[in-house]
């Protein structure tokens, strides 16, 4: 019996026979990626519990197993539920889903790693409707913890999600568990309400690291506003994005906007609706144009929510109208007064051609709303289909999995200066990368805080056609240097873009090893993830 | 001569013979605290930029010498300029006090070490009107960074501190230089406008903490509004503040009220403008009814500000009445119109005894609207005084200075929910240990987050009379073992404290030391500070 098959029946010996599965179905499963760069794990163990978590770091460190969680595993396009190397143990949280506790009082949520945001927007809804939480548009089925430990953002003033946590549970690789904030004293009243605790706060430690398993999050939750509008402009013209951004600046610092803005292309919007006309090469300027055109969609789409009292939210728009006086744009409000209007208005007149738009114009109008509160929807996963070769799948959006699908999708994801020269200025930069390779630019700017956006660049191609997927890899490459080198850092980075985060071995990379070394000296924590350096490097690991 | 000696001889070398101090005055004068409990250092030295920091740790780390980062070293109450113990290096930052650099357009500040809040202050109403910075009520002369490295908290939408820089510089103990964010990129464009960069978020680790020398921050700043009022809430009864910090709770989660709160107790508002008329005890009962009515002083004094345009300030005040009509609160506005106002009625009435109360009240609203927007003002340290047997200095507040003009004070921070039930248990707490041990409890419940109150108790004693000081030391101990044991676990302590704060040599110390243990090995950096672990339980250093 090798040492590895030894820990996989010590890890059974703890969950059952059923709790660690190494067949080659689930294995291939798992080795499926959107990015095309999948690999093979040695096993997958499911905890239920943090005491069998500890167990299977227990094991691990024994063996010199190396083990790689994952929530749900549907980080798509980041490496989806792929480990950085082949051969590791992929502990799946997802029966560990729990929802432990909700106050509605002091709003939060204490969730285990595996509850989808489904999930707590499900129970949320049933139980603690004065509570919403904050949803991305990756679906029901990804998971909250998952999304926040890589410091992903969504769409309510909640957006910056690692910014509304509070007390982290976390296995080290050593087997202890750590209870950040307050929640290592016993009886901590504030343990979910004031994240530093006391002495050095290291919640951040745990994001976009290696250093341990977070197994449990307390989640900040807002009070149910009485009042919500989502807004939409339309600009039709590319270059009066720039003082569209101007414009709203102001409105994002001083408050008056508390969600964060999403900026959408022509292309993002597109995609969000239907699957591309020509998919087995990118759009011409013509077909993008009548395209445009049908949809009654502009050159960029801005949209947000404004939230509160009905005077707040009046007071809201007028601010928002007064801001963008001076710009091409004019936000058309969608509430929920208008939506039934308008549902009322297409039943009345369900017998001519245009009600049909109607009613799918207040299906999306509701799906924004929902969001905005909270329920997420997956049919906004629809541009990871747009050269799928089959179209969407016929269970889009229930069963939606851009991985399952077949769907090939990488990221590009650099932070800007909350400024519409520099908005025009990082688009001018990728555009002609895309134009090289043959892929569709589909881009988001989001108002991630007050100071900065965040680009969300997708590369979406068929991954079944092989050619096609080398050259999203090489126009992912290429993208990502021209953008490092222009200062454009990313947010977040997929397993195939970690290996140049340290171009330089420079002292923050530096100290990032030397705290993998203190706290996992084996090197058994996901070897790899946002781990830049080759383990040459490294000092050896203590005996 | 002695390797101390030559330690010393070398950071001369660096510094200049005036650089670095060692004569007898100076010894003396940084060995004063305020908690009564001062350490002496070997020397002080003042390097003038972050060159000449990194050299010093270079030779503190050769000669295995301990040394102690302050900036302004008026951390009074909490250890004042000592280090935990005697003999260690104090690094004074204090002469590295540029402001590097301010954007008005994405408004913020990055800022050495050594600035203090009035410099700062200054410099944005002289070159930035359109900046305000968040200000404490320590007065002009304390340091911003200090404040932020101790997660400190001040009184407007951004006085929750450390949750509003981006980009730190740091010196670590093996001497590099670390910048934190994106700032370890060449020309990253976002390096003060997205706090966590890319990979493991770090900051939080150089807060309360001994692992790194922060050299800069990247501040984040308000833009200036073009309306605030301040509001004061007078409540005559004790039990009169649950219900009022329940009322005012939804406004903070939903966003209406979005600056610090607050809560004062009697003597705290009281010792804001006098000294205690009976020095030498705790105020009686009838003693201290008899000021408040003088003074015309509530049980509770609620206060804070809203900001916004002159509409929104007015929905805000709107939302507040309402909130409170339940309540007992009334809340009075203090607005600039309302000010100039009552200035005016002071001058042309000047000859009525009245006017001169109109004249303090016109100086203490102007004081309070300026804190609001970030200008600092040394008449909040009145506090300090309460039992200085000499009564306020001639030169009060121009050059207040609590640890050189003898004043005793300790401290005592507890976080706890934002609820009306925890203040009043928690005030009932440390009520009696207060009046077991003569000392007036000066109270204040502050709004620091949406869900937490942290409460700041200061035990205000003479330090000349060594008995009373004494009994402070074990009214302080005593009530903080009385609030640990019932979960209300301090945001911040004092050089005396942080032994206590690993009872039980938990996983989470643990974690923290052996992070120490790969920073800095030989542990020459601030050994004792925010480290509860003794020695002994850490692994031995590495060779």
């Amino acid at each position: 019996m090798s040492d590895h098959a030894r820990a996989l029946a010590a890890m059974r010996a703890v969950l059952g026979a059923e709790g660690v599965r190494a067949d080659q179905a689930t294995l291939e499963r798992y080795a499926i990626s959107c990015s095309g760069d999948g690999t093979r794990a040695l096993a997958v163990a499911y905890p239920v519990h943090t005491g069998q978590v500890v167990a299977l770091v227990d094991i691990a460190r024994a063996h010199g197993l190396p083990i790689y969680p994952i929530s749900t595993g549907k980080n798509w396009g980041y490496g989806d539920a792929c480990a950085p190397t082949d051969g590791q143990v992929i502990i799946e949280l997802s029966r560990m889903n729990r929802i432990v506790h909700v106050d509605p009082v002091l709003c939060y949520a204490v969730v285990e790693a595996g509850v989808t945001q489904g999930q707590l927007s499900a129970h949320l809804r049933a139980h603690f409707p004065q509570c919403w939480a904050d949803c991305t548009g990756a679906g029901p089925d990804t998971s909250l913890v998952g999304n926040i430990v890589e410091r992903g953002f969504g769409h309510s003033p909640y957006g910056d999600r690692a910014r509304h946590v509070a007390g982290m549970q976390v296995v080290l690789a050593n087997g202890e568990l750590l209870d950040t904030g307050f929640g290592h004293y016993p009886n901590a009243q504030a343990r979910y309400l004031f994240p530093y605790g006391i002495g050095p706060f290291l919640d951040g430690l745990f994001t976009q690291s290696n250093f341990g398993i977070v197994t449990q999050v307390g989640i900040w939750l807002m009070p149910a506003a009485p009042c919500i509008n989502h807004f939409v402009c339309r600009l039709e013209d590319h270059a009066d994005i720039g003082p569209v951004v101007d414009a709203l600046r102001p409105l994002r610092l001083d408050g008056s906007l508390r969600s964060v803005i999403h900026i959408g292309n022509d292309l993002r919007v597109l995609a969000s609706a239907q699957v591309s006309p020509q998919p087995s090469a990118a759009l011409d300027g013509t077909s993008r144009a009548a395209l445009r055109a049908r949809a009654g969609v502009g050159a960029w789409t801005v949209s947000g929510a404004v939230y509160g009292s009905v005077r707040q939210v009046a007071l809201a728009r007028h601010a928002l109208r007064q801001a963008l006086r001076a710009t091409r744009a004019r936000p058309h409000f969608i509430s929920e007064r208008k939506l039934a209007a308008l549902a009322l208005a297409a039943k009345a007149l369900a017998m001519l051609p245009v009600a049909r738009s109607w009613t799918a114009r207040v299906a999306l109008g509701r799906a924004l709303l929902d969001m905005n509160r909270g329920i997420p929807d997956a049919r906004f996963l629809a541009g990871a289909y747009w050269r799928r070769r089959g179209g969407l799948p016929a269970d889009f959006p229930a069963g939606a999995d851009p991985a399952r699908d077949g769907c090939g999708m990488l990221w590009l994801s650099p932070i800007l200066p909350l400024r519409g020269d520099h908005l025009l200025f990082v688009h001018a930069l990728v555009e002609p990368v895309f134009a090289a390779h043959g892929f569709d630019l589909f881009a988001t700017y989001s108002m991630v805080n007050e100071r900065s956006l965040c680009a969300i660049f997708s590369i979406v191609f068929a991954r079944d056609d092989a050619s096609e997927m080398e050259r999203a890899k090489r126009c992912q490459r290429e993208a990502f240097g021209v953008l490092m080198q222009a200062g454009y850092v990313p947010y977040r980075v997929g397993l195939a873009s970690m290996a140049q985060l340290d171009p330089a071995a420079d002292a923050y990379w530096r100290t990032v090893g030397a705290i993998k070394q203190a706290l996992d000296p084996a090197g058994i924590m996901a070897p790899g993830r946002y781990a830049p350096a080759p383990p040459a490097t490294r000092r050896p690991a203590s005996p």
